[in-house]
């Protein structure tokens, strides 16, 4: 018979004569003549109360049956005359799939670590905290993919292996066949020249953009820098739309759109997994949610972001100019103490931005845009894309970038170019933002850090 | 005014007085007193038809506008008198945005070679069959995430860089931040160990069905294989799903389940595309997609299919004898010739098949299976994985594998164990399957292959 996966179970409308659940023991209660056990699957936060007479057999089963084992249960679903539960079930048959020791296993019923579940990432989803985190993962992750289906847009898988870097910064992984000192040359490589991890997919979407129109990415991007903090992790997830007959303002629109709808979307379908969050791990969790869905951001330009930030009796760390790149203090002093609400700042100096952001007419900024929110910071950067071939050359030449590296780059604007833009959203970052974690290597499965690579 | 997408403009129900299309010329054709411009915007396969009266503004606009460039107009779209087109839109304005120098623009209005197009893989999918194969490629991608969350099963984000090797074998790509030729050791690497790139997330997925019950990981996967082939890339993207209190039949349901859900839904969602690959590609197409969605796979314990091949009069390239691993063309004899249909061919002896399947009673076999389509092979490899501690830690010492390099992999066997299965499906070859498209360079957007590391 089909197992009944204990969500539904839990949220049955009527009793059910025949029903088997399958799940592993949170917690076993012996009483006289029968037991209690609380059962989960992972298919959602609750566990179902399971009750089983004393018979030798269920006695024998119950011997080997502790918390973390797995087991089979076929019995009948009743309403629970307990409090606490809607549902129960009459145990008929308990067999046990999967012992667990009870003397080493590590998952005892009592709150564990942060630090110490990471250190055993393969278990701490058997946890009330890391289930939740990781049901919202996935249901975050299918909210993208929603909210650009429905807006029509392409969903493009751009390659991971790259020769170019999109950045013009440092800091990639390198691929290689080769054996570690070996003298051979990269063109005796796999690729024959030099490879590494991509940093963005999108010098590649813009490709797409400019092709098929509205398009995004979203996989998994690289950075080998060695920081250790709890924002820094070498491996995570970005989304990257990238649109067609845009500009920057319109690039703003998308981005204060599809931070509403996720956060909507996951207050509407995770509510139970939510609640745990705003309960035992940020207490403003509902209301820093709440603000974000209310009202419409605040959209300042780079230079006004600067002379609030001068003007404040706040002091910085990091001491304010207009040229400088905004650190985490001035970013989360924007959002959350000036305007207590979602922050759009754009216009940037050109001078702290990349060569593919669009040059504005002062000549001295360009049509970038980070949207920064509290707790987090930033949670997008975009801007709209040079389009314009003579401007682009220009900026390469600036920057010092090759032009022969770019030449596929650069034939989009020879050939029908078009104003585009497009931005990166940290997924990792907007499920911190839903979830209140303040650490990044907890909303992954099994992170990738400097010296760290278990699993 | 906000443009509207060529693909709503075409599907109108009433004319609109003021509509405003952006997209790129496909032709231009220049008549008394007005032109006809044919438009796409990639977000369909057709082209709407534009016609501007030659008012001095609208001819110095032509002038700069050919194959290739990219325009904005306005104007009013109405019924068209003409044949093959619903709707057309009157222009009253002309914005040329980017225009394409003719001499040079590569796709000029002719039939060009996939191996041409391939050169130029930045601009193909402006060309109508490489447009309708990356909407296909997006649509066939949330088909997949709809199925599973339809299902009920989670989405994992499982690593990519790895310090293991799923599969035992070779053919990975080191992952380092070491400079070549340097003579430090991987202790001095940027995570401490040698890394690499993975070829399956299924033993992290493990973890994950073993905690969050039915899973499933959709995300690029790499071998650095070095043979150019029509089937062969170095970077491609895998679907693999897991499931919790599972075995071998459950994994077949399901494979046959998701193909025939994947077959279908591309049929519904994009006819029009698929008619350009039924109708240029492959003729057989549709009565191949018809077959999939027919019948019941066959199942086939791997024992007689052997059988079936030594009994054919059909010669081989490799000669068949129970043991041997089956050869593409073993397997597309099955499919295509015997049976006429998908056909699962199941219990592989273990001495072919990894570590982690489950071992059968006849100690000779174990639950693998593979998935055979027409024309593309083996489309799904799966197992139930070997749940029995003693049998599983006995395999990895029969097969040379280092028992403490996978104690986390080892530990869901000792807590909680239960029986589990899934596969991996070859996202391409889903792709290859429902376009005809025979080499899977044709299917991506920016393909990895030796010694071409383009774009």
């Amino acid at each position: 018979m089909k197992r009944t996966k204990i969500k539904y179970a839990l949220n049955a409308t009527a009793p059910v004569e025949e029903i088997v659940i399958k799940g592993w023991v949170r917690s076993k209660r012996d009483s006289k003549g029968f037991s209690f056990l609380a059962l989960n699957d992972g298919s959602c936060l609750g566990t179902i109360q399971v009750i089983v007479d004393h018979t030798p057999e269920i006695e024998a089963a119950l011997a080997r049956t502790g918390t973390g084992a797995s087991v089979a249960v076929t019995g009948e679903l009743v309403e629970s005359p307990g409090k606490g539960q809607k549902w129960e079930v009459r145990g008929r048959t308990l067999e046990v799939l999967g012992e667990a020791d009870q003397e080493t296993f590590p998952l005892q019923k009592k709150r564990h670590s942060d630090e110490f579940l990471r250190s055993i990432a393969h278990l701490r989803p058997r946890t009330n905290k890391y289930g939740a985190m990781f049901r919202m993962r996935s249901e975050l992750a299918q909210a993208v993919h929603k909210f650009f289906a429905d807006k029509d847009f392409f969903y493009i898988h751009t390659p991971i292996i790259t020769g170019s870097d999109c950045e013009g910064a440092g800091e990639m992984f390198r691929v290689t066949t080769l054996e570690q000192g070996s003298k051979a040359g990269p063109e005796e490589d796999f690729f024959g020249q030099p490879s590494a991890l991509t940093v963005s997919g999108q010098l590649s979407a813009e490709m797409f953009a400019l092709s098929l129109g509205d398009c995004y990415t979203f996989g998994p991007t690289f950075r080998a820098e060695n920081s250790n903090t709890p924002r820094h992790v070498a491996e995570f997830w970005m989304i990257e739309p990238e649109m067609a007959f845009a500009d920057l303002s319109d690039d703003m629109d998308l981005g204060e759109e599809m931070i509403k709808y996720l956060v909507s979307h996951m207050l509407d379908n995770c509510a139970e997994d939510v609640d745990l969050f705003a309960n035992w791990v940020d207490k403003t969790l509902m209301s820093t949610l709440e603000t974000i869905l209310k009202d419409p951001f605040e959209r300042l330009p780079y230079t006004e972001a600067i002379n609030i930030l001068k003007k404040t009796k706040k002091k910085f760390e990091y001491p304010v100019e207009w040229g400088i790149d905004l650190q985490t203090e001035h970013e989360r002093f924007l959002c959350e103490e000036k305007f207590k609400k979602p922050v759009y700042v754009y216009d940037y100096p050109k001078t702290i931005k990349p060569f593919y952001m669009r040059l504005n007419d002062d000549d001295k900024t360009v049509a970038a845009m980070d949207c920064l929110v509290p707790r987090i910071g930033e949670i997008i950067g975009g801007s709209q894309r040079e389009e314009r071939m003579d401007v682009l050359t220009a900026r390469m030449d600036e920057t010092g970038l090759n032009r022969e590296d770019y030449w596929w780059y650069l034939e989009s604007r020879k050939f029908g170019t078009a104003p585009h833009a497009g931005f990166g959203m940290g997924f990792e970052r907007m499920l911190m933002l839903v979830t209140g974690v303040s650490n990044i290597r907890d909303v992954m499965p099994f992170p990738r850090t400097p010296k760290s690579l278990d699993f």
